[in-house]
């Protein structure tokens, strides 16, 4: 069996993907993550279709870090439906975005978002964004039906 | 107007409750903190009732950490009801508790807690959690309904 995933990052434009991955690499936490580039993709690893039928789901990924503006399918869209699953709502998802609206800070609420992270422009603050995100939900939060330490 | 309530700390156990108390002011996070002691009161207070109608609820707080084992009303019942509420659930509810449980965890993830932590036994360890709980929860969440920095 390969090793389990802990963090699934659901991001489509290709510098905040690099961004993301630096900054998970400069915090030595880019060991098991999988990055996926639009909503459909998303499920589709998290249900095991497709490309992505071989892959194990019997453990919950410790972290989705999901963003809100995607091709094919929005990051809403795919947190209702992550949400609305009675087994697949047990992983924590975070919205890492570029959005401040309002609008859209209530409605990832309402559709049971763990969290809400606006993603910081600078490249030091965002680095240091990531190391606090990846620090609180890897090592600090309890998951369920995950890999424990 | 009173100043507005960024953390709510539901906490039966004097000696946890102290602990956390001073944990939190350790760490400059002391200012506007309510502390209740049942899961009852919990609720008393959330929707301005009994002895706390006089509490401004127009205004999220930032954060509520509930210990699971609670009288009156324990926490899963506490959270039960919170993330039933289309109004209550955008306030984030963190579990702070000594279980490990498998069974308790699953079930707050089940309810729609967004997040779980179990508390460190350790002084040290203990404050910290409360530091880290409190800087990603008051100055990295995006809060929806709450008071903006």
């Amino acid at each position: 069996m390969e090793n389990e995933v802990e963090i699934i990052l659901v991001e489509d434009n290709p510098n905040d993907m690099e961004l993301a991955l630096r900054a998970l690499k400069k915090n030595n936490i880019s060991n098991n993550i999988v990055v996926l580039g639009d909503g459909e993709q998303a499920l589709d690893y998290l249900y095991g279709r497709d490309e992505f039928a071989d892959t194990d789901q019997s453990v919950n990924p410790r972290l989705i870090l999901l963003d809100l503006k995607l091709p094919k399918m929005d990051g809403l869209e795919v947190l209702k439906v992550i949400k609305s699953d009675p087994e697949k709502k047990m992983i924590p998802v975070v919205m890492l975005t570029s959005s401040k609206e309002e609008s859209d800070v209530v409605e990832s609420y309402r559709l049971g978002v763990n969290s809400y992270i606006v993603k910081p422009v600078d490249f030091d603050n965002f680095v240091e964004a990531i190391r606090n995100i990846g620090f609180y939900w890897l090592l600090m939060n309890e998951c369920a039906n995950c890999k424990k330490e």
